[in-house]
């Protein structure tokens, strides 16, 4: 085959695809290749290691999952519609998953993290800076909001709410995994409320929570 | 080597070790032996198969933490006491981990959730069980706080309090191993009282939560 940079990109997508399925572990450089089309040789050419394409993958995924974060957080909308919009995402890629392959992908570096962060240091420190990126772009809206009045919390407990939301996140989406059921996200909403020193409010109540935070 | 029961033992004792150490995937059979000091032939006299290994291991991990949680939980002082124990408990078991092996060990049973669950039916409905136990071990004493009125919040909301609290934990625990840093669980007390509705306190403020909890 062709030693051409589609076959990079479609060796970076099988492993997108493989490693959001199946332990990283059980996924050898003959099963990415196979699904990606491409030689042994070539897999080589591209990557000098299995590790090396695992980098590339996480790469690829965040900028796509940074993307999707960054739209909705720094979009239109109250503070507290935009962080519903960016749960709602969060839930609707799980559902997607499970409709699509029949399985809850989870979070693909949450998967990573608790498989290989204790085995692989460069992917283990690539994932730390993920976390630190997945928490300052919560942070940052919450601490504008707070700034501009429309959140009436203290800054220091907003700094603390941004990562309680996304471990949160990461908490709710191995329950969704283990129980193959995209539903347990559903009080994602209200948790975060509550740790952002908010009431809960009901289900239908988003302007009762908009109208709360600017009370 | 004789086939005798202490084999069995130190078979799971080696799982127990392995398993919370490394990727169940990158841990073999001979590995296991090579711990336990069992030949090949008597891991297979005592188990048919790595994954009923893996199911001990699983039941005598549980059966000690279970027993942890519950002499705390079920135990003397307030409600907000035994839960700070608990977490005080949960942080301590992660120190020890680090200053022995030089990592923060992380929750097994997460580990497993996230690395094996869609691979391996009957850990996953195990792992089912015991989060669901690991729930109520939490929600029944909250629920009893309610009912005494020691704790004054809806009994609703304790119900899925409970549930935000233990996804909680294990968000955090994946910050203190992808990190290797227990500290990341210190927060985990605060972002407690909050999904119970209560107000933040500070570190010193134990008497305060208490005393906010009988208000």
């Amino acid at each position: 085959m062709p030693r051409t940079s589609d076959g990079r990109e479609r060796l970076i997508e099988a492993g997108v695809e493989l490693f959001s399925q199946r332990p990283y572990g059980s996924i050898g450089v003959a099963e990415l290749c196979a699904r990606a089309g491409v030689n042994k040789g070539s897999f080589y050419y591209f990557f000098p290691s299995k590790e090396a394409l695992a980098l590339a993958v996480i790469d690829r995924h965040w900028a796509w999952q940074q993307g999707v974060w960054a739209e909705i957080l720094n979009g239109p909308g109250t503070i507290l519609e935009r962080l519903r919009a960016l749960f709602a995402a969060t839930a609707q890629m799980q559902i997607d998953a499970r409709t699509g392959t029949g399985w809850v992908a989870g979070c693909l570096f949450g998967n990573l993290a608790l498989e290989v962060s204790s085995q692989n240091e460069p992917v283990r420190m690539r994932l730390q800076e993920i976390f630190d990126e997945q928490i300052e772009l919560i942070r940052a809206p919450l601490a504008a909001a707070v700034e501009s009045g429309e959140l009436q919390r203290p800054a220091e407990d907003v700094d603390g709410a941004a990562k309680a939301i996304v471990a949160q996140v990461e908490g709710l989406v191995l329950f969704a995994k283990l129980f193959n059921d995209p539903a347990h996200l559903d009080s994602l909403w209200q948790n975060s409320l509550r740790l952002l020193g908010l009431e809960p409010v009901n289900a239908a109540g988003m302007a009762n929570a908009a109208a709360m935070a600017k009370e």
